[in-house]
């Protein structure tokens, strides 16, 4: 189990390693539970993932309130990472973004599907989540208890959920699946967008989304990209 | 209140800022009014966006003359933000662009339009300039007086303005809300255009328009994005 | 005829340049022919190409087995290189990837044609292969040697084979004519699909495609593109 | 004047320049004419034009024989070159590239038009060579005088000539106006190829291309262009 320190170490990296390879901009979030009181968890003051250091870490209730009262702002969408942990005792991290890849579905509201093998970490189903079927015209942030508990429960037990002219949730059982998942989803969301241009777009089979899913998540491939990620990154800060 | 030291170099940051986000290239300028007299404005002599450095900025009256008759080249077409500062007295900044995102709409002459969250920042109506209407075929560079105030009339009440086969007019009520309708109307207008070869693409509801454009240019957000832009600038200037 | 150590280099290098042109991400793999023993081949442990030094190239029986048996990981799908060099005594060098270039194209069906004269370098016929065919419903993995035979049928006399769901397999003389033709056919799918975009698209005739990639495969063109790419490579990494 | 050294100089960085703004890639060629003898021309050895240095920068009469023997390779296409420099006696500079932008028009035959002020460089015309209709099947090189003297012929008194299935070619009354020619022709087939994904594109009026372009390439647009390209070149090739 990684102490307090560790954990925040690493989730300052996930999240400059999910803005270096596009997933987050100057907005979006990571989280990850509280390595030993599942009760908790762990997110960065309001500010951009490219710029989050450990000092930044704070650490919050599952309600989404925080455990020592900061300086300065916190991210108003909390409730996003505090209603998924309450919903689901198995999800270890969670990241809400905007990116560029997924915003198209979310906008024309054609279903993004898996078709290709790395598409398949998504999963065979990804939720569409609309938030006027309960709230009707919001201001289309989710910063509201009802509103975190709503998307929980679309988010239902899969992996992804698209957000309806905002973005998408992203869950996993580790920080690294997590961050695969991630990735590959707004990978299949671009491929699937240019193949759409080519012509008529269908999704894997139920039977290879599930072996190719389960595939994808073994520690060979998450260690690959983590490793190949973590460098990169490595890389464009030492410059 | 700035002084107008201060004022040069947070416009010289803002040229930077927005060439390096992809709005401004080798063309394109951003400008600021006078930080104690409303009567005059700040804008660099004739120079690419990302060049600009606080010893570049010259003052003008509202006419768009130059307070001291600068040495080398002025910009052709200062009189969009003399016009503008005019016309529309809560103004504080200015950005001309012909940013590749918005072009397509500029051409195409189909709608911009919000159509995320981030987007409603544009507001509900993007007006479309065509310079024919009132002057017939032309060079299509707006430096006469008259040029300026058809397009200050065009703009409105409002705070993006297409212009045909040229580019875009952005205006906001500080450097950093101006940026933040840059750089968001630009991430629309590629969000649009993506979504709209998957399938129909509708604008948010009027009420969603109003409620999260009002969110996006609070305080918090708006200094999340400026924090993030200045560090990606001072990292890539820092190679 | 180089030694193993040169080799070793060259084939590091190779990875790193295909890496860097875009052809290989997080996944994907290349290997050479050993060369002195055209009974085995040279492949790296199993990493990301962007991060492959020469002690990481493993060596291998035309089994895929390891000659020595390493310390850690070996890429799952290496039975695509082994049963190619079975296959095809000719080929010197294999590339397995994912490039998002390729993937519309394995994704919709819509047949990869060449349609300028770099991708004449092709070759007339860019085969297809659908794991289905003998295996049904697989994780879309080329990981038994029965589906490694299978590919390397589906390839035959060609260069370019595409993998449905999954990417392409490309073959060459040497690892810089590989390299090109790796290049190149990503290339000539990118402008396929746009041109598709603007309109009908019909290939090259079949003598231009036979004259044109019998001059790109000349010593000039190769020697001259493999010394942009690596000069391109040695100043990213000098950073 | 410039002396011989300084046009060496200047067309070197023109090299780089049209490289580092995506005009160029591991292939095309950019020549001058000798700047005191009317019946020369610059031109690079066989080299990817990023890495010409003035060392490489070879002399050749308007036949495109060298004016020295040269060590190692010539390029094969520098015809070119000389058939225009013989046709067109007011050209000072020529480019010819594959760019990415303009292989799908190219490749579609649909016509690239000056669709936005910019682009109005590009002239009213801008002719389409097929070199089938003179030369038959051909491996789509332009290698010998004859093929040189018809893409002349097809360029005419204009100033991009595209290349069926291959490329374009670029021409002005100097590097830097050349260079401006380029890279804006470059960006409008952008612009016109994503327009047209919105909906039906239409060239600017005949009365705004004559006014337009004429504007354009005038000193002060040229000048400011070409110290943004020359600075963005400094800048990444001090890293």
């Amino acid at each position: 189990m990684p102490t307090l320190d560790e954990a925040r170490a690493k989730l300052a990296l996930a999240n400059r390693i999910l803005a270096h390879e596009g997933v987050l901009d100057a907005f979006g979030h990571v989280s990850v539970r509280h390595p030993s009181d599942p009760g908790r968890y762990l997110l960065a003051r309001s500010r951009s993932p490219e710029l989050i250091e450990p000092a930044d870490i704070l650490e919050f209730t599952l309600d989404s309130e925080p455990v020592v009262p900061p300086i300065g702002f916190m991210y108003g969408e909390r409730v996003i990472h505090g209603c998924i942990y309450q919903a689901r005792p198995d999800v270890v991290a969670v990241c809400h973004h905007h990116s560029r890849a997924v915003l198209p579905f979310c906008i024309s509201g054609i279903a993004l599907q898996p078709v290709d093998h790395l598409g398949a970490t998504m999963g065979a189903v990804i939720p569409f989540w609309d938030q006027r079927d309960e709230f009707g015209d919001t201001d289309l942030i989710v910063a509201k208890p009802e509103e975190g508990r709503s998307l929980a429960r679309a988010l239902g037990p899969h992996w992804v959920v698209l957000m309806r002219r905002h973005g998408a949730t992203v869950v996993g059982l580790s920080l690294e699946e997590m961050a695969f998942r991630a990735v590959f989803s707004c990978r299949n969301a671009e491929l699937q967008r240019e193949a759409h241009m080519l012509g008529a777009v269908s999704p894997l089979t139920p039977v290879e989304i599930r072996k190719a899913g389960a595939f994808n998540v073994e520690p060979r491939p998450i260690a690959r990209a983590w490793e190949y990620w973590g460098t990169r990154l490595r890389k464009a800060e030492a410059v």
